[in-house]
């Protein structure tokens, strides 16, 4: 499949004048890096020489070691004051230094200078800027057979037939997700099937040890996602069991064998006892125990052990209402605080749940003192429109990282724990991916918002959701006010758009079981997946708090009394929290069943307005790109009547209350 | 796949000194026959063979021209007052004869005067039979690729990897059906992919002419289901217009060559502009114009066009509460009554709708008097219990043979229409064929009754659903009061037992699209394919009388004003034709919500009856089967159970009306 770059294309068009810093580039203190290194600092001089062919139309020299007054000097030196990472970069008139102390922060800053230099914003003076999240993480959910979990642009570009593969693209991939900051990926589907499972044991190692080396290239680190049960499904041990010392020392020669081969390797990601994967709980083994045993194989390398929280019983029955899928990775991992080893990390969803578009932050976050944490977004809108809506995640990933935890003495945001501000410094953010083999990586184009903001929040969480739009829609279509306005408009709108005309209050689950796409307002609910709204003719919502599943006890205070009181709920979670009646007054003023109807009415307008703002761009964005997005925003209204009106009549039929304005239900 | 022999195993235990009849078998008048009556005389031999063998142990010879005075004779004569496949059995002490005057009569009286013995049916007297229906037929819904849409009985024993195939099995089909009556098969789906498109124009036309030449041998006309585009799709002409003469030759072609490999052939079968099939109606031509054309290819051949009726809009838009689904057939067939050649045979589903367990008879069958006309009944149980729920469906069937339909001058039976008592003598019975290559053929060992009694049925509709469901127990499990009984009575039970835990009161579909099980309550309530039961907090129903879409007007007097007053519309049917509120007292004296509450409660109950009589049997049924049997009721039981607690949950919570005997409801 052919592919477009992105926001990397320069050849897009840039601000007045930008091509002249672009005449002269000098290197500097390059001699001093390793040679793992050096092959960082040559992608850097990479692509500044890119970035001039590509915008002045002829190729730059690079000057070593000589300093000059106009243009653009790289500098490796021992900057003071610079995380990994990190980098300066100072603008005096017609020159630009960028000054950093390790090869990935020279990287960094160049692809930074190279975006001042697009946008036109290079007037004197000077930036310093360390990435924030230590561990900058995507997660692809893809397959060996090609296919991608979740994926909705295409197909994967790692796999193909049942193997790994390497072509132009794995390094212009590298290219791009560096270019933001990414720094870790793995490259396989946490659900690790029979193929994938024996990536760990020599399976496609030429090609994976290739990857690891592009990957390197741009300062990223190749993660494995494993099957728990390795040494069994390929035969070595009859046992899975973490405390079996021949299962231990299987995962110690795997771990010698794959570092030997990839000394770079970041280490293993793992979804274990989880919607029926393997784990530690067939043996009666708690998840340090499985999570620990893999770390110690990592650790003499440095390795990390990435271990998923998502767990919980996918077996419920409906009938059940005691059981609540809301409390479970609290639940299941509350206990084991303290008890994980130093290169563990736990991976945990935002929420309780699971990426819903609208969910509390997970409690978890607020009860472990003792435990390495990255927190798990994801940008492969699987429930958030599945890359045919426009949902900008942005915005809720930034409250997400905003939500005081009270984990420790003071408020606490969740951006500190996952920016080593907390007690401990081993942490991250991490996205599940949204790119595959479509020219234009993801799906939709205005997806592409979702990949670039992640990795430039996970840099810097200051950023907000507008700055980051503004500049995607700058580098990704042209460097042009109206459009960048519009473009951020329609991102902007996006979540709460998808929000309204999808599930209301919170409530989530209104799809339909394997394709996860909506509406299907039944879809779950006499489903053994524990994801219920229970609507009858009164209200609907599961009460989560003490006359309920007590759920909300799991949030530190004051976080457990906000949310316990319906009286001070926020709206937009009233309903993941609480059953309500559907004369309920929210604080909107509205009543339950007036807001249903007003969201659904108000969210296919705002499609409707998304639709008028991007046609107004029709002469400013180029054609092909202008045409896919039209189209999409075409069947993103009818996917939006469709819950509309689907939704409406569902709870018409329920509450029997007309619409106080007499709009049209079926 | 091995394959068991169902009812022709003769080896299961028969009646006392049923050996002793088959030790004498004399033939006579066989000679006048004509070649391949020859074939269909010999395979009769053959059976008496195989039944001597089986039950005595020993090889019998087979006298010709010979008389006996014990022992079995049979004559071929110009037997006076017998219709074609009719016979005479005529039983006198020691001495039973068999009498026909054509070789499908003489087999199908070998294989009654087999039953008799086995069962003991020996007693001095004489049975005469003809069949009712001239065509009995079974449609397959078989793929190249091996898969059967709707099958329920393993892969096609017709199709493996995009090829026809012969081999044991074919002819034990052959057997099987034409033991019961089965004079007609279609083997193909009729939805024809693009490979099973070839089978009319050479594609495996070798193993094409053995099927038929085997079916041949047993008195079976083999048919053909065709792509209506056909020319088009294998790219012989740019259109499918049936008054092209391009086309029109082309399948006069088509039909020449077929005949003359395979001279016994049947005809062929279509389904046109239904459910994205190809029709006329992309040419702005009528149905009559496309079956005529394909009728005229096959008239210099005596074969018949047989034209299915289930045409209806699939992309219905649900908010449209003024298309009625259930008009369509009536709709799209009454104004063409009369304009059908004579060797065109519409078939028409029993139903309105499509092989619900519970619908009203079609009204089209009151509606056409100038038409040929076959009934379609479905074996396979799509939609009533998918083989893994016992449901006998003799029953229903009768219940739809015995409609009066009031076409013509008097009450008018259905059955009258299709066994040539009405204006028309081209007709039959059909039903999709519920086989597969599983070991028993149709799945669940009980699922063979349907398979038994739509043959019978056809044959003799006289017989009682009771009689069918003996006798076939005691050929297939053995001739065992008890055990007859018993099964007898799960049969009787099963159809009212599936009515009661699935759909109340005639408005089905509570399933999911695709797989068409359930409990799926509103898994089509928002779906294009004009299914609904619009259930609210007041009632539920689609009104289809004077106040609604009037498709009750579609019947005749007076069955019109029968179903149009709530009043004398029967119980069964009340959702069918009317929208009704819970609290609606029902004939029964019960209200429409305490009916849904009490026949879910009671069809699981029934269950456990069935359970209860299965296990009385465990000694008298031999272990293979006994088990079969008793884990699929284990599952029904689970499946009865989750049914009543959704349906009963759902309508729960829409009426709020509580359960008056305060059973469970989740």
């Amino acid at each position: 499949m052919s592919y477009e770059f992105a926001w990397l294309d320069y050849r897009n068009s840039v601000a007045a004048g930008a091509g002249d810093y672009l005449k002269k580039i000098a290197c500097t203190g390059f001699e001093i890096a390793s040679e793992a290194d050096k092959n960082i600092l040559f992608s850097a001089e990479q692509e500044l020489m890119r970035a001039a062919k590509e915008i002045n139309g002829q190729q730059s020299t690079v000057l070593k070691d000589e300093v000059t007054s106009e243009g653009i000097s790289v500098v490796l030196s021992d900057a003071p004051g610079l995380k990994t990472g990190g980098f300066k970069i100072m603008i005096t008139g017609p020159k630009i230094t960028i000054e950093a102390s390790d090869a990935s922060g020279i990287l960094y800053g160049v692809f930074r200078a190279i975006t001042l230099i697009r946008t036109g914003k290079t007037s004197d003076g000077q930036i310093a800027e360390s990435p924030a999240s230590p561990i900058r993480m995507l997660d692809h959910w893809d397959n060996p057979d090609g296919s991608i979990e979740r994926g909705y642009s295409g197909r994967s570009f790692f796999f193909k037939n049942d193997h790994l593969y390497v072509d132009d693209r794995t390094r212009e991939y590298a290219r791009l997700v560096a270019s933001v900051g990414i720094n870790a990926v793995a490259i396989n589907n946490v659900n690790v099937n029979d193929i994938a499972t024996g990536l760990v044991s020599g399976y496609d190692r030429k090609e994976l040890t290739e990857i690891a080396k592009i990957f390197g290239d741009y300062g990223i680190k190749l993660y494995i996602s494993l099957n728990f049960a390795s040494p069994m499904s390929l035969g070595a041990t009859d046992t899975a069991d973490p405390l079996d010392s021949k299962v231990a020392q299987w995962w110690k020669e795997a771990a010698d064998g794959l570092y030997r081969d990839i000394p770079e390797l970041g280490g293993f990601l793992v979804k274990a006892d989880s919607e029926g994967r393997p784990g530690p709980f067939s043996y009666d083994r708690t998840h340090a125990d499985g999570a620990n045993m893999l770390a110690r194989a990592l650790a003499p390398h440095n390795g990390l052990l990435i271990w998923r929280c998502f767990v919980y019983n996918c077996q419920q029955d409906w009938r059940d209402h005691t059981m609540d899928r809301a409390r479970a990775c609290y639940d299941n991992f509350i206990g084991l605080d303290g008890q994980f080893d130093d290169n563990v990390i736990l991976q945990i969803k935002n929420g309780p749940m699971d990426f819903q578009v609208r969910e509390p932050v997970s409690p978890l976050f607020g009860g472990l003192k003792k435990t390495n944490m990255m927190v798990e977004f994801q940008i492969a809108q699987e429930y958030t429109g599945q890359q045919r809506d426009i949902c900008y995640l942005i915005p809720m990933f930034k409250q997400v990282l905003d939500f005081k935890t009270y984990n420790g003495d003071g408020e606490g945001v969740l951006c500190d724990i996952v920016t080593g501000k907390g007690s401990k410094q081993t942490c991250g953010m991490v996205a599940v991916s949204n790119t595959g083999d479509d020219p234009n990586w993801t799906g939709h184009d205005l997806a592409g918002a979702n990949l670039y903001g992640f990795g430039r929040l996970a840099f810097n969480p200051a950023l907000t959701s507008e700055e980051i739009a503004d500049e995607w829609s700058r580098l990704t279509f042209c460097n042009d006010d109206t459009v960048a306005d519009g473009v951020t408009k329609m991102l902007m709108m996006s979540w709460p758009t998808y929000e309204k005309y999808t599930s209301p209050l919170g409530i989530g689950w209104m799809i339909s079981p394997g394709h996860h796409y909506g509406p299907d307002i039944e879809g779950y609910e006499f489903s053994p997946w524990g994801t219920y709204h229970r609507s009858d003719r009164n209200g609907l919502g599961v009460e989560r708090g003490k006359t309920g599943t007590k759920m909300i006890d799991q949030y530190n205070e004051p976080v457990r009394s906000l949310y316990e009181s319906i009286e001070t709920c926020p709206d937009e979670l009233v309903l993941f929290f609480h059953r309500l009646s559907y004369d309920h007054v929210l604080k909107s003023g509205k009543t339950v069943i007036e807001h249903i109807y007003d969201s659904h009415f108000e969210g296919v307008q705002d499609v409707n307005e998304m639709i008028g703002i991007w046609r107004s761009l029709a002469d400013k964005v180029d054609g092909v790109r202008f045409g896919r997005v039209n189209d999409r925003l075409d069947g993103q209204l009818m996917n939006a009547r469709e819950w509309r009106d689907r939704i409406n009549t569902y709870y018409y039929r329920h509450s029997g209350v007309p619409d106080k304005q007499g709009r049209k239900i079926y």
